[in-house]
């Protein structure tokens, strides 16, 4: 610093349209300027008591055990592989873009034998395909992503519940990016653990991950249950093999969110008081209304990004509601796509997403979720893109693009 | 929920002087209400730079990887503790507190053969003992607590430095209760990773861990650095054994703050809003003064339990200033401890601690940290404190510890 201190944060204004994060709704925001109270106080036991009903509604459950992981929503998917999965075990991944090769990625970590089978980017998985790897893997758990971001994909999953009931497979998915944007039914589909974000459709800034397990799935994490040395009682025993993160034993977690109210981390209270109202915002508005609500402005950017005469990349019956993956016109040469991106940002204060892996330079991803899934950030989103298409020289129809997003919203 | 659903957030107001969390600072909740921008928005990859020179001004040191972990104090000490330690390495851990133990096992989970050294609880570790273990044990790393709250002990570390540098240890240490309270001189006593939390000194909640990781030590992690398959690039060789964890993976997180920065996790903007106030404010008043500050609202409240006729527990001599272990008078039974804090609680809104382990029922623990390492505060506390006692039939001197503590402040 050599003497001088900055000042106050001063973010500049910005609009959110990436595949998040996207501006957290600022009812959110307040709701994490709450005084904080201790973390055994009656009232913050009772207030994280009542996050978990709300987030039983949210995945639609009746799972005990729904609370929140103190961490992004990568620190939930890592605490649900760590906890379910002992080294040796097989874990089966379908890949259908970046972040399925992020499930395999961690499973590797937690010393699984980790299977995969992969669709090309822009399609989703056959449950055939699928069936017929567990008939051969036999893994203890399938995990998957339900919404890529990286390809824009929705993985069907009820499919794939079926098939690991029969096979009495564990069933694990990473609903980050597409809960509270698209259907996500945890008990109707036979999920043993789901967990999640903040930063996409549910309206808030990353930082916090909330999670549902089954009664099935918390049996198999107990059952590797090593109470803490520092606050153990006498009739703790251990069991099994101990889990290779403290920080993400769920069975210390779920200890720590249960009745025994036995400590762990100290609680991320203000993470806390931001998913709960992430959570009440949408039960307020009802799961079905926020998924309608994704599904219009989803499809209105859709109408309009094609009204501007652009392509759209993917199978777009399996298109997450919330994102939208934008082919970048030939014209605008090798780096003429992350010219119009900054252009964008630099002259209209809106951002929109760049892409990974095989997309990149192909495609940008434009974002309709959790506070900016509306009429007026689908509509001055598209009005933007225009001018700065039409400035780069690429030959548009005038207004075609607005146009059709109204008539989506006219009908 | 059956229905209805719950309102905002509703706290009820609460003078937190526990051993944390305590209530933060109302500047920090503020700026944490600022909105958010993209993950690689000039200005946010500009605030985390920036954030990472206030962070080498709290830990005072030229660290070039200093930056912030996205979970909480636990999540700081288990990325640190994973990305270090390869199964089978030796780890000496000097153990004088419960948070010792947590060091211990952390450090077995990641595979290390632990050897502890032990101080009975109220006393800190002898230099000469760590010493004699180092030479037997040779550990790769010596980590070790600064500040234990189950103790109030605070660890001497400049001799341990010395020894560390002599028999070429990695020195890790959990400045956790300790940092912005208390010296902490990351660069002059030689350590190689320190890690802390918000929820303490740094008058922040809890959710973020602030990290310092010396070129050294940096050099042993990148030895280890895998590069996740679904961004990595054709010239990424890896490296060594793979860290156990992804999103506690060190190498991994440091090539996302550092210039290259490869996406890792989202980071959670908002807890990083709160964490650069925490340091912006400690900068702003100079660390010497904050530990300055601390020093002498602990005086006053130490000089004010005694005022009260109370016992202190353990060597006063090498208590953290932030924090006070009061004995509880015999007086008050078995049960009488707990129901004089819940008194404290219910009549007055003061929260003050409770213990674990060989303490438990034996002290109450009173901080005077961060926002709360006030006059008012360590007044208003005292005085409630001496009419509960009261109501109890404790027999005290009328004004005994506001007096005692006036006296602090006067001199």
């Amino acid at each position: 610093m050599s003497g001088s201190v900055p000042g106050q944060v001063n973010p500049p204004s910005r609009l959110l349209m990436g595949p998040g994060p996207i501006t957290a709704d600022p009812r959110v925001l307040r709701a994490m300027s709450a005084p904080l109270v201790g973390q055994f106080d009656p009232w913050m036991t009772a207030t994280m008591t009542e996050v978990m009903g709300l987030y039983r509604e949210v995945f639609k459950t009746a799972n005990e055990q729904t609370f929140l992981v103190d961490g992004t929503s990568r620190a939930g998917i890592e605490a649900a592989l760590v906890s379910l999965i002992e080294p040796g075990d097989r874990v089966l991944v379908p890949v259908f873009g970046r972040f399925g090769h992020l499930l395999v990625e961690i499973a590797e970590r937690c010393g699984a034998e980790v299977h995969t089978v992969e669709a090309p980017w822009g399609e989703v998985v056959e449950p055939e395909v699928v069936e017929h790897a567990v008939r051969r893997v036999r893994p203890k758990v399938l995990a998957v992503v339900q919404g890529d971001t990286s390809t824009t994909m929705c993985q069907p999953l009820a499919d794939l519940g079926e098939i690991c009931r029969a096979h009495d497979v564990l069933f694990y998915c990473d609903a980050t990016a597409s809960l509270g944007g698209n259907v996500f039914e945890t008990d109707l589909w036979g999920l043993d653990v789901a967990t999640a974000g903040l930063q996409k459709c549910l309206a808030g800034p990353s930082g916090s991950s909330p999670i549902t397990i089954s009664d099935k799935a918390a049996a198999v994490i107990n059952a590797r249950k090593h109470v803490e040395a520092g606050i153990r009682a006498d009739d703790d025993i251990d069991h099994g093999a101990r889990i290779a993160s403290n920080y993400l034993d769920l069975a210390q977690v779920m200890d720590y969110w249960g009745p025994r109210r036995l400590n762990h981390h100290t609680e991320a209270t203000t993470m806390l008081y931001g998913a709960r109202e992430c959570a009440r915002l949408l039960v307020e508005e009802g799961m079905d209304g926020a998924v309608a609500r994704h599904e219009l402005h989803g499809r209105a950017m859709l109408e309009g990004v094609r009204g501007l005469g652009l392509g759209v990349f993917g199978d777009v019956a399996h298109k997450m509601h919330n994102v939208v993956a934008v082919e970048i016109p030939e014209s605008l040469g090798a780096e003429g796509g992350d010219k119009a991106r900054a252009a964008m940002l630099d002259d209209f204060g809106i951002e929109i997403g760049t892409s990974f892996g095989p997309l990149h330079g192909k495609v940008w991803r434009i974002g309709t979720m959790g506070f900016n899934a509306r009429k007026d950030t689908v509509l001055v989103t598209l009005a933007a893109l225009e001018q700065v298409l039409r400035g780069c020289g690429v030959p548009l129809t005038a207004g075609g693009g607005v146009g059709a997003a109204r008539e989506v919203y006219a009908s």
